[in-house]
């Protein structure tokens, strides 16, 4: 369905139009917002008690259209442990207020926007601050790089992200070199993810990707698609940073100290 | 009871029939699966909250029959921090549904079936996957290796472990290899603790095993014992981590240093 | 608004009084104590279960009056996780109970006083003792020196802290040797801040400080903006902690490792 | 009130009664039993949720009677997020069981016996088994040595002790040598603890003691109290060991680094 690299451009309006055979299996967008809403407020309160969206860090939202593309986001600078039914905004696919209430969404509604057009089947984008996906996204881009990667091998649960089947296989998550201007970062991320094929069945090319110092983005089918990946993230990160931590080799030391 | 090593082979039917003199001492197969089913929801609940059972990972069982086995065990690919009381199958020694329910138990049911079959008096089997298990047993399985250990010595924690007694002792925790494929496994496993003496009384040979980079699979007379080995093991596993992290001879170091 | 240094002194009167222009956006005493009270009670249990205020440490207040001005302040030596309705004291600037109660606010009360008085603005003090404040103000206080700083640096979640719109900053936290004599502390604490300039619109000079092995000092306009300022320090500390522990490179090598 | 060191016995009766100008300050009895179960239950829940308490590890009692010593105490083995009203059983200052209920207290009794009856005011006293309890007392006892101690200086969090007004101090945690033998340990302690002077106002000699790899002994006046140094040691072990975990001057290297 893609056929090559497509020229970063600024989100105009929503792709997914072109991939008709995609649509049908599409979650269908939910007229209850209601729902939704209440959804995602049980998200904020959750992922605030877990340490992954303190502050007034984070946003979310759910896919409410496909066509044309609508999402349901949180607004702008609110506590996520305690996230109102007016706390959320619904926006176009270039992340513009369309529901009048004057609301204004968040800062990085851009980036959401990109994967919910880019990504084909995205019910639901979550974006969180971890204390691990902070660090590691620090570490594992090189210094004065644009991009990087951080790469999770050979754990059982990489099986929890969408269509990986084995632990015999790595998962590298794009590092992105974080930025305040939302329109060039999420036409650099354009720029990367368009070359990608995500139409083809099973694994997908990517199941998120980091912001340097900064947070996770994660997405799925549906919300509870996306908050089992926000899951599995950080338990792997957490895996991948103990393990750097872990002395190599020092079980073996310890154990000749206990024998001497 | 066990006179020598046994060959490696697949679970046909319950080997357990043939040590009568323990069936006594088993605990006796609950009726009410109800029961069963809420305490293994709790253990859910209770386990995702702690880490150990993230995404859709883990399985938990018990044992519902003795002659022939039979196990109550969970549904393939559920959020285990919101098992409802369709989320079970009721299965027989080979992993096999009996409950004419359609449902798919886990992938690694066999593991459960063979534990069941070869441990005398288990009366649950638990499977969870917690960071410091996964770390410590991809740390110890030497590279290549389809086994390797976990020494965990001189704690008084270990008394927590059936029939351990004294801290003055080590268990070494097998670590095998991970692997999709669960009938090679099953009969890894099998051929190892099948040349293990468990009928003896006391202490046991091992109270559990890792796969590496995986999790951690314990068992107990019943779902509260094997509770309480996950507890143990969890704790135990920070403990050797953690310890491997402090540096050795610091506080001496630090000492001087204060002393200057 | 501020020419210079002023000199190091005690505090007799607020010196709000000379900064009319500021008066108009502070936020507004709140008669209701009642309120406060309950919104202090609930920070107390909060933190206690956060880890931020163990034993009898920490100590909460909020400004009631600005001319005079005046704090309700938790009284000395009460668990933080059982604040009664009878737990607080009603102080001025000077840190003198005011309400005839005859109740003792905490030792640092002059420290509250201090604060809301040199820092326009500020609606809630909150001091809390963390592990990770206290190591790395341990850590990064030269020996024997009576002041110190925590940078925290190119982090995303700096933007929690008032006035600060980008990541590619860093914050300088101060750290004071700790005392026990908290008159000649909160004279060392308006010595250092009577110099900054806290009057510029925007970002203010700092957003808080730490006392070394001690704790955590921070403000805001309102008590939510205060709590919000805890969790982002919080946050940042065990970013920039675990980031120390991290081995620099040490992805390079696993990585290398992986491919031998 | 103590002249000299006093050879290690096993208790025989309560020498409190030698101290009689103690008595007036010490915590009357509590009759309602119930209280303390009560108590003593909200305790075991709130411990085991805190990871100081897993498995049926930790012991708590408090001091019912003081002419003669009597104590009530955590029957043995017990699950202590799930202590019930029968889980407790009335000893004698020897540690035997005087309520005729034929319960067994647990193996560590005479240790809280040893304790009450050697601290003055001694209304409480808890045990618990926490990670970082566990790892220093491991990495802090000389190899091979009956005693060590931990150093806990320069901290804050210090003065949640009893009688410590300072953070410019330190205090030596005695470390003893675990083992499974309660009689020659208790002997072991006391005549480590007889030669202290318990009976001078203002700070005791120590606020608990740890068994190598093993866990935490600590008290109070009253369970709140005890309770409360449980919170204190756990914070400062933590401190002491994260503290050893962060390279030293690493804090600069960074800032050098970041400066390049």
């Amino acid at each position: 369905m893609r056929c090559g690299p497509k020229p970063a451009s600024l989100p105009a309006r929503s792709r997914v139009a072109y991939i008709p055979d995609l649509m049908a299996a599409t979650t269908a967008p939910t007229a209850a917002n209601t729902d939704d809403i209440d959804r995602l407020r049980a998200i904020g309160r959750e992922f605030h008690g877990r340490g992954w969206s303190l502050g007034t860090s984070s946003n979310y939202s759910v896919v409410v259209s496909r066509d044309p593309l609508e999402l349901l986001i949180t607004v702008s600078g609110k506590d996520k442990s305690a996230l109102g039914r007016d706390d959320f905004v619904r926006v176009d696919a270039a992340g513009r207020p369309v529901d009048g209430s004057g609301r204004k969404s968040s800062a990085e509604t851009l980036l959401h926007c990109t994967i919910a057009d880019l990504v084909p089947h995205v019910g639901a984008v979550l974006h969180t601050h971890s204390v691990w996906g902070t660090i590691l996204s620090g570490a594992d881009l090189p210094r004065g790089a644009g991009r990087g990667r951080l790469r999770i091998e050979g754990f059982e649960m990489l099986k929890g992200l969408d269509g990986i089947t084995t632990h015999d296989t790595f998962e590298d998550v794009p590092i992105f070199a974080n930025t305040q201007d939302m329109t060039e970062l999420a036409a650099r991320i354009r720029g990367d993810f368009a070359v990608l094929d995500w139409s083809a069945p099973g694994r997908p090319p990517c199941h998120g990707f980091l912001l340097s110092r900064h947070g996770l983005y994660t997405w799925g089918r549906d919300l509870a698609a996306a908050r089992r990946h926000i899951e599995i993230f950080e338990f792997l990160f957490e895996c991948v940073a103990r393990s750097r931590m872990l002395p190599a080799g020092s079980h073996v030391q310890q154990q000749q100290q206990q024998q001497q």
